[in-house]
């Protein structure tokens, strides 16, 4: 491997200003250092958060900027001390490359806490660099990021377990919500709610789809397999189904009332939330108090959870609702995601596309 | 004890209209049923909750009502089937005197979350008649509801810990905040508050008592031991302890904010609420999600835990610090009371009160 002295250049689609469009975009990628894994990206899935990167929603956008954070590839070479990963490996990377690793979230096997995690793209690495994400032909990421691919499952069904699976997996996994027989809410039917009732159906839940709208019923249930659908408006079916749910997760990302979903669940019932919403959510005291619920919310997940929820994944042969596009059609897949125009996540064939040209 | 066929009189103090005034008034206790206990009252505590009903805050209160739900007595007579109690016996009852025990709730022995639960005055017992409190000479109580008073604990001293002290221990005990080295935040030094610095600190935990102003600072930490006292209003010392506690105990009974607290808890740190509040509390998601962080509440505590409660104080030798006042001063008290001017507790000496006259 003579060439893990070598600075690379490598060729992404990248934002240039707040307007989001992406278009080729040139840059070297680090040598590829003792812990580091370079990789060849197969494929990159679309999460609404690039959306929001890319435009600068948040305020802390930094151009030109590659996104892509449900990144698939195959190993193409790694440092001396890497011996998790060998060439021809595929593997995958999500919204996570570094961490301080002496924190004590860093410590507990729950980096994705850490106050010094570096995100995959639009964040500065140790060496000083800017990241950039997974729509690009390759990446250099230290092997404590890399996760194994299992055997079998494609690389585009890998792709949106990356974020959007390991985000409904960590708070079900940390909060002891995976034993069979429980009862599950799953509030909007996006990118994560869609993997929440596939995740909670493999654990063996019985699955509420809860929409303001009766316009999903059939997709929920006959797409997804939910059990049950639930219209927040319908106030007698929301009242029948008082205190019958263990869990919801709460995937909505804009301001909702959280009164009417803490009604539905039971005694100890969790909401967990997922939503990043910057206007302040709402609640009475006296409902959580009488059924001892809690609110609660959780961040993507770690590494660990990664590789258990692979594996899980794995054995029951689980597959999501993808549509595969070309990098030529970025664009036109984010103003669709825009709109919730997806069933229900866009994968990017970035081996197949020419990265070069628009 | 042939007297088990008796309805007795007795009389206590009541409120006959939303006044809240408390007076003289004679009524008649059930039979001594198999399962029920007669005891005569030696004395009773004074709870916020007492000051809410007999003035018909709750919109919910009947009149006449005789308030009182830390009740500390001597047992004099006990149903046939009664054996875990006999005559003479010092024993408590809390805010609870029955419930379906056939739900989930009651089969779980956390009976406090029985949707039938019957309180211990203004309601309905299961006979029909109402509901009448401690502030009187005597009381017929299901054995259920009874719990044995440690020896060598003093009556009044036993009387906070029947509503304070076991709505402070219940979410420790539950939700996994017993063991020692734990940070605690204590938020509001009223009579729960209190209670919480209390039973944090026998628990071995660094606690931090937390205020609007500087005023009850000498008390905090001179009086009750704290280990640190935080004003809420001092930006710099509440960066400073941003991420210190495991826990917050927050007995704030009016509407608050609740950001400036979710920031002082560590990831996994939990809010715990205690104040009925009819105004809708507020708090952004992301500083509930990036740490993980959990907003729930907790209503006072099962048969269960207040006994576990009453060794874990006995075992320690721990008091509370109590005002002991007479029946005659009730009234006064309950001024007092309402202007939060008593530290901590009112127990009122029913044993040592002549009942009968004004």
């Amino acid at each position: 491997m003579g060439s893990l002295e070598v600075e690379r250049e490598t060729t992404g689609w990248a934002a240039r200003d707040p307007s989001g469009v992406l278009s080729p975009y040139t840059y070297t990628l680090r040598k590829t250092g003792p812990e580091d894994v370079y990789i060849k990206v197969t494929c990159c899935g679309i999460c609404h958060t690039d959306l929001h990167q890319i435009k600068n929603d948040l305020g802390k956008s930094n151009y030109p900027m590659v996104p892509g954070h449900e990144v698939v590839g195959e190993v193409v070479e790694v440092g001396s001390s890497v011996t998790k990963f060998k060439a021809g490996d595929v593997v995958g990377v999500g919204l996570m490359v570094g961490c301080c690793r002496n924190c004590n979230a860093c410590k507990s096997d729950i980096e994705q806490y850490c106050n010094k995690k570096i995100w995959s793209y639009n964040d500065v690495y140790t060496d000083g660099k800017s990241t950039q994400g997974g729509f690009a032909r390759a990446m250099v990421i230290d092997q404590k990021f890399v996760v194994k691919i299992p055997e079998g499952m494609a690389p585009e069904q890998a792709a949106p377990l990356l974020c959007a699976g390991l985000t409904v997996y960590s708070p079900l996994n940390h909060f002891g919500l995976k034993k069979s027989g429980l009862r599950a809410g799953i509030l909007g039917l996006g990118g994560v709610g869609h993997m929440g009732v596939k995740m909670a159906k493999a654990m063996g839940h019985h699955v509420t789809v809860i929409s303001s709208s009766d316009k999903k019923r059939e997709e929920a249930m006959d797409h997804l397999g939910a059990h049950e659908y639930l219209v927040s408006s319908d106030a007698i079916k929301m009242q029948e189904a008082a205190d019958s749910l263990d869990y919801i997760i709460d995937t909505i990302p804009v301001f909702h009332p959280l009164e009417p979903y803490l009604s539905l669940l039971k005694l100890d019932g969790k909401l967990v939330l997922m939503g990043v919403i910057n206007q302040p959510l709402q609640f009475l005291s006296p409902v959580v108090m009488l059924g001892r619920k809690t609110i609660t919310g959780s961040l993507i997940g770690s590494m660990k959870e990664m590789e258990e929820m692979f594996e899980f994944w794995s054995e029951r042969n689980l597959t999501s609702m993808i549509e595969v596009v070309k990098m030529e059609y970025v664009n036109k897949a984010i103003e669709r995601l825009e709109k919730n125009d997806v069933r229900y996540r866009f994968v990017v064939d970035v081996i197949g596309s020419k990265l070069d040209q628009e």
